[in-house]
């Protein structure tokens, strides 16, 4: 492996860290919040740290697939490092293990939190935590390509790190160089956050709440302001605006960028798109008659089933009701939903809708395999044959994942002994991204409960989930720090 | 499709079990039961349609993959339908379906139960209920090409309807001819059968009780003829006794062969055998230090812990304590043991210890693709490198199951509105073949609170579980039945 252009990378990545958190510092200035030193020690540390690591650019700058894979694990384990400082440092969230969860949690969109009242941090903290969810949802990485300098993008084969980091069974350059893809994405990225600040501030809430709320929904992460999440503002309006935009950011980007060069009938031709639309209609129409006898009438029926499917599928969790509290019916097509995921490309995370159809597919493959023997069966994605890779590392993909989401499982059992419904709901929450899950870690609950230890294992979900398992588990492998 | 023959080997089956019904028929006999009508109309009728069918021998005797899995399909849901006739017929279980319910629990081995109370039925039925464990555990069809005359088999290529309905991902002859090699398997059967009904004589157990018992053994299936299953002997003896058979009954039959012709070293080196032995190990020393606490002493807790832990991997089902009440861990290692199942070619159902390695070999190796994209990495089984259909055709199970586990679990919230728990652990033990679940559908409760058509799922269930999902599913694809 290539450690002098890995370290080369993190560096330009931590340093990055420690330009965005003067942001949340510049609101603690604001209003004039004494937690100025939380922010800027970190800061400072990160931007000096940085600047050194990166002073000088090692002559050999090709990175290969793994160290891909490695940039971006370590990276993300070194940012909610640094990341979490603020929290600690303020003494907001005492424990550091508690301030890492939480922003782990932040970074990879979850929206899980081991707060038991989300009401008592202070504006600067609020504001860093619900950016981690706007940093995390298009990746970091994705904005260092974006804003790294042209020459460098040149001479180094950054692919490998955009496709470690950017969710989905396959991703493709929107344009010859990668730097010009990862701009077209965060451009896209940034406009769709702006519009819904500009929704929700017509739909009169406040610009603080606005901006956060939008962070949160653009991410698909989810972190609440109020205790009681999107249901305090008590608005069918700001209900829609985030119910839209959550499943708006839970479509695959490149697709708004077809509608930006003039080839919107692509858009529409997409497959996933369509079964990601069919998927949530289907869902919302069923949630809604199932909970009309709690909300009266159609429309609210509606209005909450559309809200709490798009929040799921999306894996943003924003909620506006207590789901636990709905039937049995409801709640297994949540749950369900957890596992479906959004499109790939987009900020969503779950096993994504693209790798579920594929994976249908095959399974239907089988079926025909075991009617007509001798026949040749190809399986069509988008209208055109998918490769034998593809398919095999779809499958082998939900292998792996069943191996860690068990084994997770057992060990989240094993430690806190809670009831079958709170731990499979917790791991399933953090693993797929989404944040609340049913039971103890219901919309009503959080994972305060939890001890430390289980925090870590599941903060490893959470980041597992995000970066699709492979970044994350070669790090553990001894090969990976074999010398060759 | 050859139709005909489908026809021809059909009847065979009927006829069989028209048979196989007289038994039951002479235990009421003995008993002076008044139940002989029950028995002898289904009897007669099963004798003399099964011979009306089989009059003739189709000129053409041969089939291939398709019709030997929809022959399979067949048979046992006609098996079914005629073996609920005496259920009905004597108003023991007025429903027909709940006896339909409850035949498909005893064929294939699963042994959930509609009686809220199985102590009330006639000595006939007893011996009718627990002998449909024993005929479905080894597969009727397996039997009738036991029984066949030779020259059958010589023309007609019988070993698409075996592998059909033999468990695992792959099925060999053990010999070049396919009616020894069910002979040799049904020779194995009878006699651990044999042997079992020994051990527990021995142990002071009624004869009646001892040959049931023992039937309820050897096909995997649990049905208890008492309320409280096993636990009502109160025997440590009698406990590890049927503890120590059902592990039997789960391994591979092909390694008893081995062990009949002088090759026991094959035994030991069999990669399968290995890994269930170490599950089993593994999971009764981690309940019963879970719950050590119930029964306050080693010996205790480490009894119940193994005859649950075998009970459930084997797919079994009998119980000797309400698991249902024990600590988080247990349940759910007991929950997880559910989907892992037993050996392949044994009478055990689940996704099988074999398919388990496959799989957990193909995600490695998908990890090991990650590290190294253009490496050969090849995956053996039994330390020989398994051939990519067979990896394939693992995957796309898993996928397939999965799809029918989710569909299942759908309808059944959506019908029932029972709590996930129930739900999930009743599809859970249904399709797997074990019996009971947790929750309502516990150790202490039963399937008799569902609706009619709950029961029917479930009962597809069963019949998906036992003969590994396709033959039935082909049932319902429409190009099956085209003519061509």
């Amino acid at each position: 492996m290539n450690y002098k252009m890995i370290a080369y990378i993190i560096g330009q990545i931590v340093r990055v860290e420690g330009v965005l958190l003067l942001l949340p510092l510049a609101t603690a200035l604001i209003y004039g919040e004494n937690t100025m030193a939380a922010f800027l020690i970190p800061s400072l540390a990160a931007i000096v740290i940085g600047t050194l690591m990166t002073l000088k650019k090692p002559a050999n700058t090709s990175i290969f697939a793994r160290d891909g894979f490695v940039t971006v694990g370590l990276s993300w384990i070194i940012l909610s490092l640094i990341g979490a400082l603020p929290f600690s440092i303020s003494g907001e969230i005492p424990s550091y293990v508690d301030a890492f969860f939480e922003t782990v949690s932040g970074f990879t969109t979850t929206g899980a939190t081991i707060l038991k009242s989300v009401e008592g941090l202070s504006q600067g903290m609020y504001f860093w935590r619900s950016f981690t969810h706007w940093i995390g949802g298009m990746g970091v990485l994705v904005f260092v390509l974006a804003i790294l300098p042209q020459a460098d993008t040149r001479s180094v084969k950054l692919m490998h790190v955009m496709r470690a980091e950017v969710p989905g069974p396959k991703v493709g350059k929107l344009v010859s160089k990668i730097s010009r893809t990862a701009q077209i994405m965060y451009g896209i990225y940034i406009g769709l956050t702006f519009l819904q600040v500009i929704f929700l501030l017509a739909g009169g809430m406040p610009f603080f709440d606005s901006l956060l709320n939008s962070f949160a929904t653009a991410g698909t992460g989810g972190f609440g302001i109020w205790n009681t999440s999107i249901a305090y503002y008590d608005s069918a309006y700001v209900d829609w605006v985030i119910g839209v935009f959550m499943l708006l950011f839970g479509v695959n980007f490149n697709l708004y960028y077809f509608i930006l060069i003039g080839h919107a009938a692509e858009v529409f031709r997409s497959e996933e798109l369509r079964w990601y639309l069919a998927i949530v209609g289907g869902a919302t129409a069923l949630i809604a008659f199932d909970i009309r006898g709690i909300f009266g009438n159609v429309a609210d029926s509606v209005r909450y089933a559309f809200f709490q499917v798009s929040s799921i599928i999306t894996t943003t969790g924003f909620t506006t009701a207590d789901f636990d509290t709905w039937p049995a019916l409801s709640k297994i097509i949540l749950v369900l939903l957890m596992f479906c995921g959004a499109c790939a490309g987009s900020t969503g995370g779950g096993i994504k809708v693209g790798r579920m159809l594929l994976l249908i597919k095959t399974g239907l493959r089988e079926i025909k395999y075991m009617l007509h023997p001798r026949a040749v069966v190809s399986i069509k994605v988008e209208g055109k044959p998918a490769e034998p890779d593809t398919i095999r590392s779809a499958s082998s993909y939900l292998v792996v994942y069943m191996m860690i989401f068990i084994v997770s499982l057992f060990f989240i059992e094993m430690i806190e002994e809670c009831d079958l419904v709170t731990g499979f709901t917790a791991v399933a929450a953090c693993f797929n991204n989404i944040g609340p899950g049913l039971g103890a870690v219901g919309p009503s609950g959080g994972f305060a409960g939890f001890t430390a230890l289980s925090k870590l294992i599941l903060s490893f979900n959470m980041l597992a989930g995000r970066l699709e398992i492979f970044p994350l588990l070669l790090l553990f492998s001894p090969s990976t720090w074999r010398r060759y």
